[in-house]
């Protein structure tokens, strides 16, 4: 298949922004869209690194989608459009390629944002997909990981670890047999299919000093916070949210902790508020059936310092995902 | 090296756009940058495909982002940012990375726009660059390829066939014996060093009824415009402008005509305009320096129809270049 015809197929009716002229190699975006500004992101996903070159192709897809939304998410952005590269190996199918498009029509759909423009390409290595995500922010100027304060509090929506577990789940290096079906279906589709968090900072976002998404395992990422805002971070290990499928797999297996603390594929949004605004942030999670949960506090000094229910320290075998 | 490093040591200082707030993994951009909406383009090149391996690390860079300048130059937009992702085998060195971000500088100096985001992965396939430029359009909406009318003569800027002539000089498969060595390091350097038409159609935007840029083939560019606007395209060989180098090798060779007309890697400017337009079209290419030449029309009908000197029929032996 030829990329004239991929392109004519496949992807020209994931263009269907009526307000953006699309033209092959250059999207048109009117100035209406971006009158308050853009967040613009960038993520790649190499198979065999950051997916099974077996996964379902909707779900690579979705995946690639996803890590990008989860990034607009962090910044209280809300998702305009975005461009897809797509490097095929020579030996691609057309069956695959409409798969792979039938999960990008299906998440916009469910985001409400469409494709604006790409490029596809042959390549002799694995299949990579590169996606830059447009976002309109709710707040001119945004939210930036840089923002944290002292005595800020530390939190983190939904529940951390089960995208790694699910890894672990996927790869059959553990849990077959200590965990029930439906924990281990669970973790397993948490790591195959992120949650952006779109629109949970939104009605929050002037609380809100310091964002960004847990994708590279909640430690790293903390750290990373820290240091761009000139803070310590001080890490309440047991005050950190797990599903019920994550606790019941780390109750089996204390251990197992690191991998949550540091494993990655959370998607996620980590941000810090004052403590006067602690319970409204909480009662906000509540009402919108996604939790905010406290997880520690931004103090004097530098680095990330992780305690257990004693405020003993913690060390970790590793400090996340390094992409290099 | 790790991608904190990476990213801190060598990318973070070529994101020095001062109205731009960058975050690692977002950038935002103010709304007074985008007032009159935006052009988004990307390109991928993938090494042992779109460039050779032992290229010149700051030539790889200079190449990944003029290829996305040029299409913003065939819609009349000027730069304003880039996100770039890199996907880096294992066995990478930091030298080569360091050469690559020199090369970027360089270009960002050149063409006045910054880095605004980005990624690095590694991959156990070969170096893969994606670029996504984003560009202010001089006129609301911006060019289309779509736009020809029956009657339009069609343009191109400067000179065809260098960057196609260039590889076969690169590849050392001709040339090295028949051509002088200043014609051979002229096309050599056109096929490593696209020069974006940036700023050119602006004074003229007035009169353009289609453009785009032409990187896969003049012939398969023009049937792509061609059949985008719903007309037949009638290009004339003979005027189709040619470099002195150029010239020389297809005298001594009258074969290459067919690597000049399909063989791709021009980043010149293909547009259309009515007749009346084409006087001050042709002076506005010798004001600035960079010729604009009539080679065609647009006709009744629809597909490419190539005709030599004395009208007779031209049939290439491939139609340009097809990513897949």
């Amino acid at each position: 298949m030829r990329e004239d015809n991929l392109i004519a197929t496949i992807f020209a009716p994931l263009a269907g922004e009526p307000g953006v002229r699309f033209d092959d190699d250059c999207a048109h975006v009117p100035a209406a869209y971006l009158a308050k500004g853009a967040v613009v992101t960038m993520d790649t996903l190499v198979a065999g690194v950051h997916f099974f070159a077996d996964d379902a192709p909707d779900l690579v897809a979705k995946k690639a989608l996803r890590v990008n939304l989860s990034d607009l998410a962090a910044k209280a952005a809300r998702p305009l459009g975005y461009l897809l590269s797509l490097a095929l190996p020579k030996n691609h199918d057309a069956a695959w390629v409409r798969q792979f498009a039938a999960g990008l029509a299906g998440d916009q759909a469910e985001y409400d944002f469409a494709l604006w423009g790409g490029d596809t390409v042959a390549t002799p290595g694995p299949l990579t997909v590169t996606i830059t995500a447009i976002g309109e922010p709710a707040v001119p100027g945004g939210l930036l990981r840089s923002g944290a304060r002292i005595g800020d509090v530390i939190f983190v929506t939904g529940t951390i670890g089960d995208g790694a577990l699910g890894l672990k789940v996927v790869t059959k290096t553990r849990f077959r047999d200590t965990l029930e079906a439906q924990d281990v279906s669970m973790l397993a589709d948490r790591y195959h299919l992120p949650r952006p968090r779109l629109g949970f900072l939104e009605p929050i976002v002037d609380h809100i000093t310091a964002a960004m998404d847990v994708s590279d395992g909640l430690a790293l990422d903390l750290s990373r916070l820290a240091r761009a805002s000139g803070c310590a971070a001080r890490l309440k290990a047991a005050t950190v949210p797990l599903s019920p499928a994550g606790r019941r797999a780390v109750d089996s297996d204390p251990s197992l902790l690191n991998i949550v603390l540091s494993g990655g594929d959370d998607y996620e949004i980590l941000f810090t508020a004052p403590p006067s605004a602690a319970s409204a942030i909480v009662a906000h999670g509540s009402a919108t059936g996604c939790s905010a949960t406290a997880i520690g506090t931004m103090d004097d000094g530098e680095g990330l310092h992780i305690v257990d229910a004693e405020g003993r320290p913690i060390t970790l075998e590793n400090a996340g995902y390094q992409h290099l």
